[in-house]
């Protein structure tokens, strides 16, 4: 999300920012981009480098009373001045939420923070189907302690409008709602490209390689709308977060100067809070990385955020997941109050490097008794799933 | 610290546990350890593997008046014991600390905690050598903001008995107190091994191999008594700290079973609390890497502990060192109110592994907006230390 003017690139940067343009299409061997203005005039550019940053765009999914008001969905902006506007405006006492991934959860706590009561609701009978399932329970615990009802296995058939408000009907389930937020996923915006002929990718994102180019040598992709080579896998993935979009972003501007920036790829690293837990993973959940062909064996453990010794620590649950053949790490996903956030930067970095639990569990982390245990938990981990390699 | 009673190790571990023997020779040629109980006895007993956990001892100068009552230590229980007896007999106000390491840190933030006027000082006129200046000064500040005096600079040269209470003189200055606590560092007890002719290493620590053996095959050695491998410089280290002595023990009973356990070795990774302040560091300060021949180059940045979007969040400051030859990082320092503690683990993986600052900087950290910015600040002191390499 960029919170900044228009005028600041034109001024400070010399880039002539052109707002109110739809670009249509591109035609790579006349190498131009053309289309229309919000006026209605048609234009069109030429180019001798291009970069398609489309970002990506909510899905709502095609189904009846998606299109009432009062049924929002939040990616950019704009969509976030129109959930504001109807919080503001009408008297939003009860919300459902559509999906349960990190942008519904974080949604789910701006709500009940300005006491609405919220449910959440989602086909797959599994709460958070990446994380292991205990520590999916402390969360899915923590939600309904919080007073959200919590509706996994119910697939949402339509939205109705009624005299009171909204009805969100669900096989077996019918929620009420004053204002209904659609959090199911983004899809990457890359019908410009596809029309183009460029190569897509896992989730129809734009294919690129580790210089950030397309299929087509003198157009670059970058941001949610692109894909990246996923380092534990070594295949392709599409995981649209912001420090990769970011990076991309900067590394085809160095391309463009001619500078040969290369991207090494991501590890799948991501972090969110939800009311008073941490939940943090990187690299493959169990089932990701059996689908990916390891022979994957997951084990999780509980520890302190602090030592014994200094006063009332919180839980902290490591689930780290290894490959039997191997021996590498493949995947950690921690949960906890306190220290579970940036604890996932070790075992990250790990992934980077390939090393294997065995090495892992060898490494020099930082133990103070304020901070926790003189083993790291994630270090603890690692050495009863050892045992299990 | 071991906080078991010794009944335990008999009952559950069957481990025939002696205390109040004190041995006080090894021949490793008759594999033989003796010595004298507490009783006065004479005892010997023969050995097929010996582990030596003699650990280390504090350090106390030989200068006048250290040996005067309410001047103490702090190092194992029976120091702890002795300074909260020392606190709740006598109307302790004002106290001095000798040493400005992270114990005659931690201790002075308990004092003040107890409303005890805190001085602290030592010969060395810089205040914490082994952190980037502007880090150090932040830290100094702190201190001073809490009441703290910080006498940096100032060569202790006696402890004197007044009328009130105690009188510490160093150089220049002449310091109140009513109790002393020496917070100078700790030496390793090694004199066991080195009259039992068992090679000696850095400080004076007991030298051993991965597999955690001394000169003789026979004999072990872990914990503060003994050195290990720096996988920085790959030389010979002595770093005194909680989770290697833990793992040293841990693999000398593996080996000692036959299970062949051998240790990588450290990074210098640790981190500590004062007041509000984490302070984290692995790897080689500029200094030590200078020292240790690299051709060392160090950039420190200021960000951010959250993102700008998520409310307020505090300052944390990154310094990053590395190799200007190879591009290598060579260390890490972290200052900060909040997410500087485990923010250092990612930069210890990557010593672990040699990666190259650039490689570092292309790692796929966590990111949430309560959390940090987008890039991680070891992000971004990576990016900036690469434009000096």
């Amino acid at each position: 999300m960029v919170v900044r003017q228009a005028q600041v690139f034109r001024d400070k940067q010399d880039i002539n920012l052109l707002t109110g343009h739809c670009a249509e299409k591109i035609d790579p061997d006349r190498q131009t981009v053309s289309g229309m203005t919000l006026a209605g005039d048609r234009f069109e550019f030429p180019y001798d480098k291009l970069l398609i940053a489309t970002g990506g765009a909510a899905i709502k999914p095609d189904l009846a009373g998606f299109d009432l008001p009062g049924v929002v969905v939040l990616k950019n902006l704009a969509d976030g001045r129109k959930i504001k506007k109807l919080l503001k405006s009408k008297g939003i006492k009860k919300a459902v939420i559509i999906g349960m991934g990190y942008i519904a959860l974080e949604m789910c706590e701006s709500l009940v923070g300005l006491n609405i009561a919220v449910d959440m609701v989602k086909p797959n009978p599994v709460f958070l189907p990446w994380l292991e399932p205990s520590m999916a329970q402390v969360i899915q615990t923590e939600l309904e302690a919080k007073g959200v009802g919590v509706y996994a296995g119910h697939a949402v058939e339509l939205i109705d409008k009624t005299a009171d408000g909204l009805q969100v009907k669900c096989r077996g389930l019918t929620l009420a709602a004053d204002m209904v937020l659609v959090g199911i996923g983004i899809t990457p915006c890359s019908r410009i490209a596809e029309n183009a002929g460029l190569e897509l990718s896992t989730n129809n994102s734009i294919a690129v390689d580790r210089k950030l180019r397309t299929s087509d040598k003198n157009i670059y992709a970058a941001g949610d709308c692109a894909d990246a080579f996923h380092m534990v896998t070594g295949q392709k993935t599409w995981i649209p977060l912001a420090l990769r979009a970011n990076r991309a972003g900067w590394a085809v501007a160095d391309n463009v100067i001619g500078k040969h920036a290369s991207l090494d790829g991501v590890v799948g690293t991501s972090v969110f809070r939800v009311f008073d837990y941490e939940v943090a993973r990187t690299g493959l959940s169990l089932a990701e990385a059996r689908k990916a062909g390891f022979e994957a064996v997951e084990n999780s453990i509980q520890s302190s955020s602090r030592a014994h010794s200094y006063g009332v620590g919180h839980p902290i649950w490591v689930n780290l997941i290894g490959d039997n053949k191997s021996g590498r790490l493949l995947g950690a996903q921690i949960v906890g109050k306190e220290g579970a956030a940036h604890r996932i930067n070790g075992p990250a970095v790990a992934l980077h490097n390939r090393m294997t639990v065995a090495q892992y569990s060898q490494t020099d982390l930082a133990y103070a008794p304020p901070f926790g245990p003189t083993w790291d938990p994630t270090l603890t981990a690692a050495n009863q799933l050892l045992k299990k390699l």
